[in-house]
Order: C-alpha cells, then structure tokens, then sequence
C-alpha cells in the first residue's frame, strides 16, 4: 500500500519504533511498453532497476487486489542495464517512462517499509510484503498502515509511473 | 561459418596446430517466439543459455551475410534461468525449442573454433569472429575454412535449431 507523507518527521518516528533502518539509496528505473500489448490497460509492468545492489529486471502482474496492488511480481539480477535494454529494444518493447527516487528502506520481519522521495512529486510511504499468503499479508500491511497513523481510504492505487506521467500530460508534455 | 563434419580426428589434429583448447562443455539452450512476430520468417533468436558459466540471455537479429551467417548479436548474463523463462513466457513468448550440445571450443585471438555434438544430429564445427569490422572477419574466417580443409560452398546456414526442428518434422513430431 503505498500513502502520500504529510508529516514525515512523525512517520519516521513511528516507523523507527516498529522496523529497522536498512538502506537509503536512489532507485533509477526504465519502463517499457509491450510490442504487441498496451500494459497502461493489461496493468502489467516490465521494469529495469539500476541502484546501489546492481542491475535488477522485473514483470509485474496485472493487480488481483484492489486496495492492496497486491500483483504477480517475477524479478532477477541482469548483468548489464543498457544490454538489456538493447535486447528489449530490439524485441519491440518501448521505453515508456523513467521514475527516479530516492528511498529510505526499512525492515520488519517480512514487511518492508519504504520512504520514497520523487522531484516532482513529494514524499510516499509504501508498505510491503512479499509472501504467497495474499490475506494474511493483506492482513498485516492493514495492521502496519494502522500502527503508522495512515488512513486505508487515502492509500494511493497509482504507480509512480503513471503519477509522472500524469505530470507530464498536465504540463503539455505528455 | 559451420561445417558437418566428415574426419573428427584430422580435423581436431588441424585445429589444435592452429588454436589453443580453452574448454569442453555441455550448452543447454531453450530458444523462444516472439508474441507477435514469428522468428521463423524474420530469421531472429532469442535463446537463453545455461553452461558451467552460467545463464546467458541472447538476441540474435536476422542474418546480414548470406554465406557467413554473420548477425548482430546481444548477449548478457543473467542470474536465474527459470525466473527469465517466467518472464519471458508471462510476456507472451513461447518456447520454440531445446538444443543441448557436447561443445569443445578452441580460440586464436578473436577467432573462436567450435567442435559440436548434438544427439541425433552428429559433429559440426564452427567457426566464429565477434567483431565490427564485418568484411575483416569474413576475410579471416575464409583464411581459416581454407586451412582447417572445409569446402566453403558446403558451409551450413540452418541453426541447430532449424535442424532439429527438421528432424521433428521428418518424424512427425513437429
């Protein structure tokens, strides 16, 4: 679930009292559109990552819970960000944006909590998990989202991808 | 360029006065279809290989030499064979077929000669140059075919692929 940060000194007080700090790092990451599929109405996603532990590709499902976003998620480490893009290119998929954040990560147990900073854009809180449970992990993000004062009806579906792109297209340049 | 070959040992003898050993290794390639395309017609290959190196992912774009075999070719390492075929396959690509290959490979410079066995399909050689410099390298492989005593007129264009899907077919099996 992911939530916009009004108050971030209090969030990250609230959120040291619960998890451990692990890493702050800047997540730079490459779009791209299907060949012969528009993912903006299949709501799949097919990502490149560059940040501080490598080079990471990713598919995202389309999602299978509406307030959750929970989704499919297949991920593994690629050597080499522009030859990926390369093979991509070549296949026919298409870059369709580009969502640079700085993220501040936290860690407890098997839930992740992150603080996200985009330009632009402002401060998100994103909780996490990855399990197969979907109920039980739906259960416990509700349980964190409580903990942390955020309110369930104000959780935010959009992905940063398409909150840029919104930007864009309100500015003129989309 | 690739050959059948007729006398293994005469040529292993050639060879091996020509070019250093490097290794002997079993290559198990899964190729895989476009969604929308059919790479049987537009002469392309996406291949994800597993070997003692490791996983690769290869795009082999549509042949620019007729004799030579000669493609542009994008090749990185990957971490996890399964997780790319997921990928692949939730992206709408499909398995076209499996070559697994015995393979002794030789190199002089930047000139790499592979002796091949496949199941079913017998001993091939080939002779491989990656390079930009597409007529230099068609020169050099030439210069080799001519010394290892291969008749360049009986050079192979089809892939083992191509080959053993033949076989299939031959069978009924396709």
């Amino acid at each position: 679930m992911k939530f916009r940060v009004t108050d971030l000194e209090e969030l990250e007080r609230r959120i040291s009292a619960l998890a451990e700090f692990v890493v702050e790092k800047i997540e730079d990451d490459v779009y791209f559109n299907h060949p012969c599929r528009n993912f903006a109405e299949t709501d799949e996603a097919l990502r490149i990552r560059r940040d501080s532990d490598g080079v990471t590709l990713t598919y995202k499902g389309s999602k299978i819970d509406p307030e959750t976003k929970t989704r499919d998620e297949v991920k593994l480490k690629i050597d080499d960000f522009e030859k990926m893009k390369e093979i991509l290119t070549k296949l026919g998929f298409r870059v369709s944006g580009r969502v640079v954040k700085k993220r501040r990560i936290y860690r407890d147990d098997e839930v992740t909590i992150c603080i996200d900073w985009l330009e632009g854009l402002g401060n998100f809180v994103e909780i996490e998990i990855e399990s197969e449970d979907v109920e039980g992990a739906k259960k416990k993000i509700f349980e964190y989202t409580e903990m942390l004062g955020l309110e369930r009806e104000k959780s935010i579906r959009k992905s940063y991808l398409e909150m840029i792109l919104d930007v864009a297209d309100n500015n003129g340049e989309g």
